[in-house]
């Protein structure tokens, strides 16, 4: 398994009235997290593009458990690795921690996907390279 | 069960480099929705929160499938309705519709909670009361 | 002149811990009161690219004035008109009342540009077509 | 003066379709380096709240030049000192660079603000404290 940790400080800017982070900056930061795996392993998501004719990776699926509130100034420590390659798809797993407490867990399943060879404004997904898949072991 | 419609008009800057609606924006969406249902049964979040001393409605879990992708211009239909009742949290349902295509489909678990009474910092699950749950009839 | 009116609701989502709208959203809503704009002569953003051949419209220059505070709940109306035309760019303004108090006002230059023709990544200036300054007439 | 530098990250939930900035990012970025240039004295924004009773730093002005596009995977330095400490308010710069090149500049005016004694809702700005002001030397 390849495991990839990035840290996430929480700004002003990402709480709400109640003085918490607002959940939808969770998805963003869980977003950022599979960026820097990808990056981990000398794959920007740009270079993602430029290599394998893929469109980004776009969601099929997001989901996320909020265990205990963060604020700003608080600095979340994200753990991101895959937790299954399916054949065009694979499901990607986020746990943060605010200091040595659970703060979020959540998962990410993304499609593998390229233009829609004829209609336009379509995409349609594509078989994922057992390279990729050997680059990011996954682990359940 | 209690129903409550929204139009969501998605915006140039709710798009990503792929063209497409980018995956956080659907969760300030659910927010919104369910903030507009409980507007619509005479309790906006400031009232929820006036009348029975509630920190705003925090998120349990949050989860989406993206079933097809929308892009700016499109107008997205939202509707939502509580799925359950609980003690202390409720669950609600949304589904965006763009046209006749169904765009995206989640559910948000919330919880009723106060300020925490002797740590400060902190919120603390209470119980929803009766009234609250008759106004706005829950359905699977 | 033309001028063209928004309403804007402020959500839950949009505020900070200090209660108020987080103040780079009133950019957000500038750029959807733009976009608006454009629509409201029959040129969605998209048509604007497909018609027109520009990518986007993207600015020169932004800035805002807050002259009182909004929170969730509340309606702004936001007015805007081209206060501008010049050769390449244009300047529109913005305006958004919250009831009959002004709340923010501001401006944002933008430039009219294409896809550079030799250097990839690059975008290049071009003359803002006659006919679409007579759409939307300026007026300081 | 004091000048503190912070790199930002461009992510791709950032960009827009155009494949740049969508440009109310860096007017949070502003925000974020305003946070930081505090902080970088000892005074993180929650500190800063509890020591002076202030509600926050909020805006009364901000303007921002774009000089050119970045997009994601850049990294973006951005440099901030105070321009100009005034009785009640302060003008902070900003000045961002991708590499070499010149990407944004801008300026951020902040009032020192506390809670209004009789008015619920309302602020009201304060006097500056000589401390603070000699804690972050200004520069034109």
């Amino acid at each position: 398994m390849l495991e990839h940790k990035i840290i996430q400080r929480v700004e002003w800017g990402d709480c709400d009235a109640a003085d918490i982070v607002f959940y939808p900056q969770y998805f963003r930061w869980f977003d950022r997290a599979t960026a820097a795996l990808f990056e981990s392993v000398g794959l920007p998501v740009r270079k993602l593009s430029e290599t394998y004719g893929v469109l980004g990776i776009p969601l099929v699926d997001a989901s996320a458990s909020f265990r205990s509130p963060s604020t700003y100034g608080d600095d979340l420590e994200i753990t991101t690795h895959i937790q299954e390659w399916r054949s065009k798809t694979f499901v990607l797993s986020h746990r943060m921690m605010n200091g040595d407490r659970l703060a979020v867990e959540g998962t990410e399943i993304r499609v593998w996907a390229e233009k829609h060879p004829t209609e336009p404004g379509r995409i349609r997904a594509k078989r994922i390279p057992d390279e990729l898949k050997a680059l990011i072991p996954a682990q359940t």
